[in-house]
């Protein structure tokens, strides 16, 4: 039986789970692809710290001369036939990648950022060089959502993605939905459970799933999507009495990340938002994933999986290298576009500005309760063209005393909704601190 | 740019489908394929009567010449690349799928009986001929079910399979549960709706879920499986009061088709369940379909989606069409095999039978509301070494009344269950009449 080597540039926690998929899953393996895969040599920074407890060969039942420092020597290895770009990060990950398909190495990523950052580099020489570049790991881990809009819905033209792709923000959502507790003490709870990084921001801040998001508008409208350039809010801001609200409102609040193609724009951010009941990401908690996609034909799809740990990311990992391995086996070019849209096919799009975008919005103010004040408040909307859909006052106060009132209004645009809440934060009945949040309206219920 | 010439047999619904899509979306799949793909030839049987009123050929730009009766000569056209096999059934169907790839021909097809019965032959002539067979849509619609068990999970090994497969007991089901009505009535508003044909018993009596899980569950498992070996059961039994009880005990019913290996065999069977609400099939509704799989390293993913209706199931059959597309255009041989394992690689695995089954029950019975009957039940379960979990009791009653007696085993074999039903249903104490309904553990919630 033919052999498929594999070289592997990081261990890490993803690098060790394709090692142990590769030996646990090898005969399995075989039978599906009619090859054998297998680590042919592995190279991390810190290879000789982590060599000198054996561990790795006990593992791999890899020679001691094929663990190394030289990611170099190992894309430039014959012996390797595809190489597993497993560090993450940005600079050195995308010199590998270019480097082995400069060579016409097929590269299988679960680098979300360098695809993110640097796609359109990659996947041009990608298609260059006729060489496959898999990354189905790089996204919602082991959700094929790579796959399933590069081939899936190759026929279909997609109305709309959103999706939970960050398991942190999501556990931390539902704990707090659960418990009741805010956002600091959840936040601190889940970096002891190993759920969130020491340094959260990366996840918090949304940048995570601004970073996925961007790849997955890429793919499914053919434009290169400038990350830096959409609205990215992440959850720091959700506090305990807006989850109680939801609940009463019933919704939940998630992370969500979204795109879709709004009169030749791309519509495309990340923020929380409260979503119903009924729609289906709302049920998704604790650290999974989930997207949403939705085909003009297809109609709505929902992926649920796991978005990230050892196990989940190396299934996907090793699924992209299977895929490659058929095409190395075939002995044929490539004919499967990186970034699902043939290169000279893809038509920038402009992205909407914050700005300009349309939300149904939830807000919640601290108001006097005094007759006249919703009066005043409604009329500022109104006179942005921002109509109420529902009105919540809370308890009784003093006259001098505020309690919560929570509003829920029609679509509108961000601009006009920014408008009015600086004018409705200057009213003297009002405190000047209020809390906003996007809704995402019941359009994909699968009831 | 190169142009790619699909045959269709077939113009129904999903033949239907299948033109107007690739009319419509023709210039998105241009930039995707970097290949025109339009329909060359369409063959139907009943051709000449829809012919007259001029419909096919406003729609499908087709010169009468190539619209006609005879699939043959479709098939032997050397202008059709590829050919799309929509007419369903098994004879025709077959002697078809084999004719083409006879000739070398790509198919692809939504034929899901043709592939459950026939599956083995189709499958074999395919990896002789090196042929691409694209069969995405037989299971269901626009799901992508088939390419994630034959590419997504080909690095894994897959634990068990369930899912919602037959939007038509899904549709009633759901309603069943919403109105509280009983199975006929709801039946008869299915029919008047078109979500329920005029001979309903290929779908209430689970013919058509057995064919789908058959597919799945030999692509997952890579075994022949024999669509008359395994347990199908369909949804006439179930009452309005098994609804309700359900909903008492937090839980819905489906009807749900599953497959996995346990100790070397396959448990592959069609019945209705039990789920609780936390359990993610459990909320899909109406005529949607979902499938549950659960993958060693990928752990548990949930795919939702429209599991039938013309534009979902073109949507599959022209991303099958697509993909063939481009092994046709990079001119080598297909190295996917049709079945997910080699022809060589795969292994039949014995199939459970009925008998040696486990699962946990719910069981209704009419019972005397007298002291002692209880325990006589219990004995009865306790002597076949079944346990019982919860036991509900409603009502009172005069001492010759019977009322319903609601009891949820533990996991326990068939065999014996049945046995113990047996015996109950002879006490005086119980109504012969009885409800019987499998649960499915919360095995996997994504909460």
């Amino acid at each position: 039986m033919e052999t498929i080597r594999v070289g592997i540039l990081g261990l890490g926690t993803v690098g060790n789970g394709v090692v142990n998929l590769l030996h646990g899953q090898g005969g399995l393996i075989s039978r599906r692809l009619g090859a054998e895969v297998v680590v042919h040599r592995i190279a991390d920074r810190s290879m000789y710290a982590k060599n000198k407890d054996e561990k790795i060969k006990d593992v791999a039942d890899i020679p001691r001369e094929r663990l190394g420092t030289d990611a170099d020597a190992l894309i430039d290895d014959p012996e390797v036939d595809i190489v597993a770009e497993l560090i993450g990060g940005l600079g050195d990950a995308r010199r590998h990648i270019l480097r082995a398909i400069g060579k016409r190495k097929p590269v299988v990523t679960a680098n979300k950022a360098v695809l993110a950052v640097h796609g359109e580099e990659l996947f041009a020489a990608a298609e260059r060089a006729g060489c496959p570049l898999g990354f189905e790991a790089s996204v919602a881990g082991g959700i094929p959502i790579v796959r399933n809009l590069r081939e899936g819905f190759a026929a279909d033209r997609i109305e709309s993605l959103a999706g939970i792709l960050n398991g942190t923000c999501n556990y931390i959502l539902s704990e707090m939905t659960e418990k009741g507790a805010g956002f600091e003490e959840t936040l601190k709870r889940a970096q002891e459970l190993g759920y969130a990084e020491a340094d959260p921001a990366f996840d918090v801040d949304g940048v995570d799933a601004s970073h996925k998001i961007a790849i997955l508008a890429n793919l499914a409208y053919g434009t290169p999507v400038d990350v830096s350039a959409f609205m990215v809010e992440g959850i720091r801001s959700i506090e305990a009495a807006d989850i109680a609200f939801a609940r009463e409102l019933g919704c939940r609040i998630k992370l969500i990340a979204m795109a879709r193609e709004t009169e030749g724009k791309l519509d495309i951010r990340v923020h929380p938002a409260m979503l119903p009941e009924r729609h289906p990401l709302s049920q998704v908690g604790g650290v999974y994933n989930a997207v949403a996609v939705s085909g003009l034909h297809a109609g709505p799809q929902v992926f649920i999986g796991r978005g990230a740990g050892s196990a989940a990311t190396a299934s996907a990992v090793v699924g992209d290298i299977i895929e490659v391995a058929r095409w190395l086996r075939s002995g044929s070019q490539s004919r499967l576009p990186a970034a699902a849209f043939l290169p000279g096919q893809r038509r920038p799009l402009e992205i909407l500005t914050a700005r300009e975008m349309r939300s149904s919005y939830y807000v919640r103010f601290a108001a006097l309760d005094r007759p006249g004040v919703l009066s005043r408040i409604a009329g500022a909307f109104g006179a942005h063209d921002i109509s109420l859909m529902n009105v919540i006052q809370k308890g009784r106060a003093g006259r001098e005393d505020h309690v919560p009132l929570v509003l829920l209004t029609h679509e509108a645009v961000e601009q006009d909704m920014r408008n009015a809440l600086g004018e409705i934060a200057r009213l003297d009945v009002v405190r000047p601190e209020y809390a906003m949040i996007r809704v995402v309206p019941d359009g994909m219920a699968f009831v």
